[in-house]
């Protein structure tokens, strides 16, 4: 229920930044020292004479032996040929799922390398931000200096081929994994611009394109300027970008500021830490570390003076990990948060290479709130609770035959809350086709040009959704948003 | 939604035995030589010597270090203690998830046991099957020569306390679990006999009751004595029993059989080959064993003919591994079988004592059928497909808050489907609580001196499924039987 509810939303925001989103969406990590490893690791496996060492030691742990005996059962009796690497990486798979700690992970060579794309701050491709436009992938905006933007690709070009192969039925990300491809590489695309019936077709050579993290706005409400800065994950450019947009708002003379978190899965330690630091003074932590032996230690940044404008936060249950500890250390320190409460990460992993490629993530620590407070698997509570409009949750469209009056099914319930977040009252939300229902389908098809039957065909399907995808781009029907500013002043 | 619609059928099977199906359910295993390992796996545990022999010969493969290695990171590093005896059972459970067979598995110890209580024919306890009848535990039928038996428990009494206990508003499983108990023990059953108002306490020494997987029956179809056995799994005694029956069933002139394996999720090989020899000529095989090398040995009966009469076999998507060997030997030798495709398990294990108390079970072989056919993941299909009515399929009846018109939920769909199945017409069966459902509901409140209110309270609701549980064990209501006993003459 939970994963539906939250797809739309997802796709929307899928379809704002060039694919750069998809890798990060999965990742919820949290690394302290992820690209050094210590002495002690590393020795492991660096020579033969260790790993010989390292086998002899197993017979201080005589239970090991069974792993082995099992090892040789598997390979002997099984009915069909059994790949020892396979088996190897299972029995370490194994070993963590123990753990039930789903933030201790096993990577083979592979997973690693795709692991790596999705933290750097870059990938390559043409760089410009599509989204799903009436079955179509239209361009919203080619980022600044991308070669898209040096090709003339201009906001509302709808992508119709790719080196000459239709795009027609192809889902976004589809569409979008054939768009990107290796920097220096040429792709040809067929665009239809607005306004014009004959496509015309574009060479764009790739480049590597840098993934925003940070997203900084200005917003005058009530004749007071508003800094909003959109953090979308901490990646290894995070925090100085946050810096600069920061000074630059100031610059501008921001009366107050909102930092968004919403939907961020976490990242780099380092990197929230220099974000604290703007924020959190001297006299208190920011954050905790406590080690496996119970031990403590409190972060504490250098900065003397809060700042003199006001500050809210806001979260939703995507803002995960280092989302988590801003959130926290923000709330502590008094600035209010508002949203939903948080995802539920309290702890910190280290990434240890296993020197053939692959590695093992574990978790090495917990981190608590300033306040000494674990918050795994609980989150960080708001200051000021705020939901979303229900219509934010609801799933795309899909209409294999029409809906109409009297029918009854969950898709409908679905399309009947869509209805009623862009102002049509369906009478009911819960799947029953009621004549209410078909009142507010027609006067929805009569207000978009559409026939006015009152049943929901494919047609009048992609219509609601695109609309309801304007309105949840509409800041205006951004409740935490809204409530963030009146809380400021 | 396939396990929902199982869940009153279960429910009912769970009711008609007393516990013993329990563990049967959930047991899918089909043993070759499962008491006795050969010898070369026995000696790698056997002694130290062998051990160390073990641990050298790993080096060959040296990719198994980094199990090692692996192990040492997560005992080193992980931010919780971790315990050694869990990280081998879960590297070794981690080695079998690699194979993608979900009949190769490891069993600790404990698991074990619980296991060998389940291929056991005999559990402790009173020896009564019950059932829940209008939210009470009423007893069906003590078994023949049980404590239950003679405690002098009668059809019909209720259960209301054990050892003092109430059992008002536990389940089943729970209230049965409080009944049964170790061999000798005592325990004190209150009892409400139909009729009276006075509870009364009843004694009972419970004892070891034998499990019956065999039932058989003669019933008399248009003039013909017709013998049909249900087989309930394959366990130890099974064959012998089976023989037994269908010897005192000839003895008794049936004119026709059938065999009844639906539901039947299995048990031992040994077991189905002794059915089997009874009805397949010793001119074809009646299975086939393909080895991992690709060998294949055919299994024959030393049987001359045919029976005479006619023979039928039933079978479910519950019909599992031994009972798919019955019926693909049944169906290749030109008899009917009946009812729904099989579950589709085509392969034989073998269980390997790991000499700690712990086992592997492991796929060994494949099993062909006579044809040289393997079922895996297809089934065996039946020579005519018969679905058993849709209200078998129903689910328990769950009233938080009544059910009235105008309402929409899916368990409104579920009584409606009920009410259907026992000839009340609800105009709709998809959850909207309709004028038509209503009249309906009115209908069979009236005819079981219920207020005809047209809602549906939890009065209402027990009633109704008390109905169909009766309507579910009424064998005219059983189609895929009444098929069977069409086709057989």
């Amino acid at each position: 229920m939970d994963v539906k509810k939250r797809y739309l939303v997802v796709m929307v925001i899928l379809a704002m930044v060039f694919g750069s989103i998809l890798t990060y969406v999965g990742v919820e990590v949290f690394n302290i020292g992820q690209a050094s490893n210590n002495d002690e690791e590393q020795s492991l496996i660096s020579t033969d004479e260790d790993k010989q060492k390292v086998l002899e030691e197993q017979n201080e742990f005589n239970g090991f032996a069974k792993v082995v005996q099992a090892y040789n059962i598997i390979e002997k009796n099984y009915f069909e040929d059994v790949e020892q690497s396979k088996l190897v990486e299972g029995a370490i798979q194994g070993m963590l799922d123990t753990l039930e700690d789903p933030h201790s992970v096993y990577m083979n060579k592979e997973m690693v390398e795709q692991f790596n794309q999705s933290i750097e701050s870059s990938f390559e491709g043409i760089g410009a931000e599509v989204s799903m436009e009436d079955g179509q992938v239209t361009i919203v905006a080619p980022i600044k200096g991308s070669p898209a933007e040096d090709a003339g690709l201009r906001p509302k070009d709808k992508i119709l081929e790719v080196d000459g192969e239709s795009l027609e039925g192809l889902d976004l990300n589809t569409a979008v994994s054939k768009i990107r491809g290796e920097k220096g590489t040429e792709v040809e695309l067929t665009i239809l611009r607005a306004g014009s019936s004959d496509p015309v077709t574009v060479p764009v050579v790739r480049d590597e394109i840098p993934v925003e993290t940070i997203y900084p706005e200005v917003k005058t409400v009530d004749g007071k300027k508003t800094g909003i800065i959109q953090i979308t994950s901490f990646s290894q450019n995070t925090a100085d970008e946050f810096n600069e947009a920061l000074a630059d708002l100031e610059e501008q003379g921001i009366e107050g500021l909102i930092i968004d978190v919403r939907g961020n899965p976490g990242g780099l330690f380092t990197s929230v830490e220099k974000i604290l630091e703007n924020f959190i003074p001297e006299d208190q932590p920011y954050v905790m570390i406590q080690e496996k032996n119970g031990e403590k230690i409190r972060y504490y940044s250098g900065t003397k003076e809060k700042k003199e404008y006001p500050i809210a936060v806001l979260t939703n249950q995507g803002s995960a990990s280092a989302s988590e500890i801003l959130a926290a250390a923000m709330k502590e320190a008094g600035y209010p948060v508002i949203g939903q409460t948080t995802y539920g990460k309290g702890t910190v992993q280290k990434t240890i290479q296993m020197g053939d490629g692959s590695n093992i993530k574990i978790t090495i620590y917990r981190w608590l709130t300033p306040d000494g407070k674990w918050i795994n698997e609980k989150g960080v509570k708001p200051t000021m609770e705020v939901e979303q409009p229900e219509f934010f949750y609801t799933s795309p469209v899909e209409v294999e035959e029409p809906f109409e009056y009297n029918m009854n099914d969950e898709k409908i319930a679905n399309v009947q809350k869509m209805l009623e977040g862009i102002g049509y009252d369906p009478g009911r939300t819960d799947g029953y086709f009621s004549k209410q229902t078909e009142e507010a389908v027609q006067a929805f098809q009569q207000e978009n040009d559409l026939n006015a039957t009152g049943v929901i065909n494919e047609e009048t399907g992609q219509k609601l959704q695109q609309k309801v995808i304007d309105a949840v781009r509409n800041q205006k029907n951004d409740k935490q948003l809204q409530e963030a500013l009146n809380e400021l002043y």
